[in-house]
């Protein structure tokens, strides 16, 4: 079995025009997939309509109590039912799913040391139910998982989506072939940031030490390489960086061992 | 096969301890299993504290868009995802589903005449998915269904958790012996509405006719005794209306042809 797993984030799922043309695209790609989105500004929206502060601390949401029920709500619910009654009427046979789903990925509560962010949990990668995911790739269904995993008693647990698409890639890789697929914001990995066109087509483990020491790789992009390349590492066949308009187009930058 | 298909309402959803003490109880029934919920006041609630208006006629909720995006948030999201974790943490391997997650309750919006209730839909039972079911259920797998539907056209629908529950077990019926139970506040059909020891143990098409005749059956009563006789009638086992503290054991009132 071959698997494309897809992650979209906060800015597909925010417009409904961009989100609506990803999901014909990703209902085109044959084979087994799975879709992992993240939150979007629903969650912040619904937070500030409850009169419920949104704290971030380093790009992450602090979530107490409340905040976990919006977020249960917006990812959970509004979003990943939005995404599959969509892919339902284009014939893509979606399912959506947290982690507390078939107990499909546990998590576990981030210490609360040195920073306490309430029910935030880290994925416990070598537990997620591949057995599970696989029996419903191979019934032709495809699973659409939100960022909301689950710690086994009883708590859900608020993930990062970019941890659970490159957790699930990982796993399936046990006993699959695995490809995947970030959309983001801009086209790929560039040479000059300012400039769409310089968009580099592979980057290696040697390549990337070299893109690095020259300094041709920008600050921010480091981190979401060396996720890759650990991912990469971790058995997923490639993992690739495009826009989500070029899902099922050439372009981006594909990240490989060699 | 045999199938329970159990319905709680909203009385059981609202109270955290009484909702925990009963899926205890679900939780240790033996066998393939389906849970459908309810609602509760968590929509209403959130619909309040967002300034939308809640409009009800003849107890049915008229779902406008932001509406439909409040149920779909708390049924789907909140309510069903509460409810699966704390499954998984008991050991009932659960998934949460919508008729919209692989296409397993389709349903068809309500004509706007004579009553415009929005995005509120009616079953289409013929089409339910029971090989989707199935496959779950043979799986080890217990489905946990809120009362939100779909289209096919990507809409999703705001459909009646009874009638979610009596379509389920109808339609897996065509591949199972279903026993339909439904969580009531009351201990079941009495004699007597004051006095909780005159349960009339069983109902069948001959003594309904009886009890309706001579008064002793409530008006209220007569449509759910109604809709169970149409269950068994459609292939149904049995139908047993009984207090959620009671599931596990006997008492209630059980509804077969003869």
């Amino acid at each position: 079995m071959k698997i494309n797993v897809v992650k979209i984030g906060g800015n597909i799922v925010d417009s409904p025009e961009a989100l609506r043309s990803f999901l014909n695209d990703f209902a085109a790609m044959p084979g087994a997939k799975i879709l992992v989105h993240g939150g979007g500004k629903e969650a912040t929206r619904l937070s500030a309509a409850l009169g419920i502060e949104t704290q971030m601390i380093d790009g992450r949401r602090v979530t107490d109590r409340e905040t976990l029920d919006v977020v249960t709500m917006t990812y959970a619910g509004l979003i990943n039912k939005r995404i599959v009654s969509l892919l339902q009427s284009i014939g893509c046979n979606a399912v959506g799913l947290t982690g507390a789903d078939g107990n499909a990925i546990p998590a576990a509560r981030r210490s609360p040391v040195p920073v306490d962010y309430g029910f935030v949990g880290d994925i416990i990668a070598d537990e997620i139910n591949v057995g599970f995911i696989s029996s419903l790739l191979e019934a032709g269904v495809t699973p659409v998982f939100c960022a909301i995993c689950h710690d086994r008693a009883g708590s859900l647990l608020n993930c990062n989506a970019d941890g659970v698409a490159s957790a699930l890639a990982v796993a399936m890789s046990r006993v699959a072939e695995v490809n995947l697929t970030y959309c983001f914001e801009k086209p790929g990995v560039m040479a000059d940031v300012n400039d769409d066109s310089s968009v580099i087509p592979l980057v290696t483990e040697s390549s990337f030490i070299e893109l690095k020491e020259s300094g041709v790789v920008a600050k921010g992009m480091i981190p979401k390489i060396d996720n890759a390349l650990k991912a990469v590492r971790s058995g997923v066949a490639q993992v690739r960086i495009c826009q989500a308009e070029n899902l099922c187009c050439d372009g981006g930058t594909i990240i490989k061992l060699k």
